[in-house]
């Protein structure tokens, strides 16, 4: 589909200057850009860049000085970045929508499917499951029995939801990512070792949550683990049975929260974190990467390290860290010289 | 299903106070108990919970004290917690079963199938693979070429198990998990950069075992990589190359086993923990989460830190690391004082 | 398939002593040796096995002293650990290959597939895909719409690969990997919550890369992330959208690389680490195990640590890490001397 430079600053009710018939069918990045392509500039930083691109028409903020002579048709916004990921919206919305049943699937009698679904061959939906309007299933998603998808919601090729499970509306869950396993749960007996505890709750996933590839959520022994309205999960997640997480809540790849821990609104949990289990996490709290937090933290706490503790502590500590050695060597000196003195 | 309190009591040799015919059918958490559920108290901080909830019939232990008006119907035994999580059991067994073979699935004409199993549709056996009898693969599953598996051994949506591998009887493995990947293996050569080593060894998986979503555990390059009997691993593990983990060991989400490392049995390796390569961990060893263990531990240790070493030891060293700061800023207060002195 | 001790030795230019008929039909390692297998010895520290083997044939380096008796046929060679490498991989060539489309399958009717390819049961083709010669694609993967596969390139069982996406030849790609997923990028809307930025970009995996199982490689926001020649990752790792990896670089075992950090080439990014996003790392680069990287890396340089630091620093700091309590103590002990004495 192509575009022209008019018809963009119309839609954005930005300022040409340049020639406002060219073309452009794709995006690009400023540094990388082609003949046909639509990039933007909005950090200084890659200003230099705008002088010699090759995207035929770039988006840069009103307010950005323009130094040099620049051979791309431009348009002034107030905020190119912003502007720019509206477009890629707009574009990514303008792209062939998949629709209709493939075959061969399976979809049990007893499953309700809504209006204007994609279903990919080789999708299997279980008895009684219900799944809402326009729903996207890829090819080789699991639907077991029970589970209940709200309307616009696109599950990626291979997302497997167990039994009883239920997603909201407007999610996005992508391939390889586990909804409603099994919680671990184990009760230890001398005699024959582990038990199994049966986990007879499910997994609730409130409206807007994305979640990327190869994640893990367990489902509640009973009751529900529950993902709050807006929340935002990267890959490779593990989110233990009867873990709780509030609204618009961050949670980066390969972190990981243990069993019926429940943290709050608004908050980040950074690549590679841990959480143990049946604490509480406040509102607001930042946990930084890497770090293990094994205690209850409070409303709009930044947290860091391993076991994690206020991160301006943390910060001056490990600054310190590599000169121990030094601290080590120093201490022993002056040791000495004391000794010689009072003894 | 129904059940009153009467049947309930009587299977588990518990007395009842209250209302003998009050029907349940479903379970809850004390503190979030519904009219028509059954719960539990066994744990005296939940003890208020015990007056306000909903739950039709509540199991208490027999000497807990009951200091207030309780609406529910109690059931008292011995141990709260152990007769619920039996009744769970129960609970669970009494649910219907899948049975059968759905269509389509592809089993190979020279595979075996035992009795009473479930074949999901989109099932993939390979040639000359051998299931056992009650044995239940859901959609998706991949079974390979040569693949053993034992009796009442269930196996989720998605599961994949390359050609050759062997798993025991009663084991339950998760959605997304691979058994039998290659392990990484390469020899590097200075020509060619690294070149492949074909990984001709297999996983062996004993009785018993319950392994997590989206585990790895890679084939052994020769020989067998080996998961002992009654051993449970949680989600996102990593299992590599030649492993071999005693009984009843445990190993918690996101933790990783490099090649060719021995775990001896009862152990258990604590979340986003890492054990290195060719090294032996004993019996009865605990591994504290996010630690790294580089070096052989005896039985019985209780290990934590990056780089791990005794637990005791590194909790004295973590309580002190946030006063690093101070000790420095004392020791060159320290240093001044003595030079002034002394020099 | 059986092969004589004389054969073996013809094609590896190897010295027999002992029965040049002797057969056998598989491999071992020679501490568990049976009859009928070959083995090898390389490194002395096995040398004890060699008297105690049951192995039939086993390669030892022509310069390997031997001071017991044998009962296995030794091939002395070179480099007994190479060519026993060298034989296993024509071992493994031997092996039957799999060939030709099962059914059912979804092929559509615009992709294109090469010669001599495998196309298991229940694989997805979308349009306009196209695959090359001799391709094996395992049952269960997914191929999106507008993907390109090289020759000789291997998709084990239930990988996923999302449109747009273009794999090199002679790759190998294991169970559960997921390549192409959205990257996690989102803008921060003050009245929105969190909104999508629609990731439009792909993955490029060049030729002779192997993937472990259950990896997330995520696909640029515009243009490509990509993976170099002959780069070698294993299971659980993280790549987030516009990575770039250089050639002959490693990523171990649940090690993960933020969005739009770039990486030189025969790097090794040791399990568990982690390096954050928009920085730069140089070639022939090491990063010791669970480190966490934040800055730029330069050429050559070993970090190690969180946060990462040179890793002769970090050693020394680590060794003294758990002196820290006597430190405390010493520290306070000196000063209650000098305090005495000056004050």
């Amino acid at each position: 589909m192509n575009f022209t430079a008019k018809t963009i600053a119309d839609f954005l009710k930005g300022e040409i200057t340049g020639d406002p018939a060219v073309q452009v069918s794709d995006v690009s990045k400023i540094e990388e850009g082609r003949p046909g392509t639509l990039s933007f500039l909005a950090n200084p930083k890659y200003e230099k860049y705008l002088y010699s691109t090759q995207a035929s028409i770039v988006l840069i903020n009103r307010d950005m000085p323009v130094n040099g002579q620049v051979k791309a048709t431009l348009i002034k916004v107030d905020d190119a970045y912003k502007a720019f990921a509206s477009l890629l919206e707009l574009y990514s919305k303008s792209l062939p929508q998949k629709r209709g049943i493939e075959q061969p699937s399976f979809i049990h009698q007893t499953a309700s499917i809504g209006n204007d679904c994609y279903i990919g061959a080789f999708v299997y939906i279980g008895e009684k499951s219900s799944i809402g309007n326009n729903v996207k299933l890829y090819p080789h998603v699991y639907i077991g029995d029970g589970v209940q998808i709200g309307n616009n919601t696109i599950l990626y090729s291979g997302v497997k939801v167990y039994q009883g499970c239920q997603l909201g509306s407007d999610c996005i869950i992508h391939s390889g990512t586990v909804i409603g396993s099994d919680g671990f749960g184990f009760a230890q007996d001398e005699q024959l070792g582990f038990k199994k505890i049966p986990q007879l709750g499910n997994v609730v996933i409130e409206d807007d949550v994305e979640i990327g590839s190869n994640v893990s959520i367990d489902r509640a022994t009973m009751g529900s683990t529950r993902i709050g309205k807006g929340t935002k999960i990267d890959n490779l997640v593990q989110i233990a049975h009867n873990v709780e997480i509030g609204e618009n809540s961050v949670l980066i790849s390969q972190s990981g929260i243990a069993g019926s821990t429940k943290i709050g609104k608004n908050c980040v949990i950074a690549a590679q974190a841990g959480v143990v289990g049946h604490i509480r996490i406040g509102d607001n709290v930042i946990i930084g990467a890497q770090s293990g937090v094994s205690n209850d933290i409070k409303d709009n706490q930044i947290c860091l390290g391993s076991p994690a503790i206020d991160a301006h502590t943390q910060k001056k500590a490990l600054v310190l860290f590599k000169k121990i050695p030094d601290m080590y060597k120093k201490l022993y000196e002056l040791e000495k010289i004391i000794k010689e003195h009072f003894k």
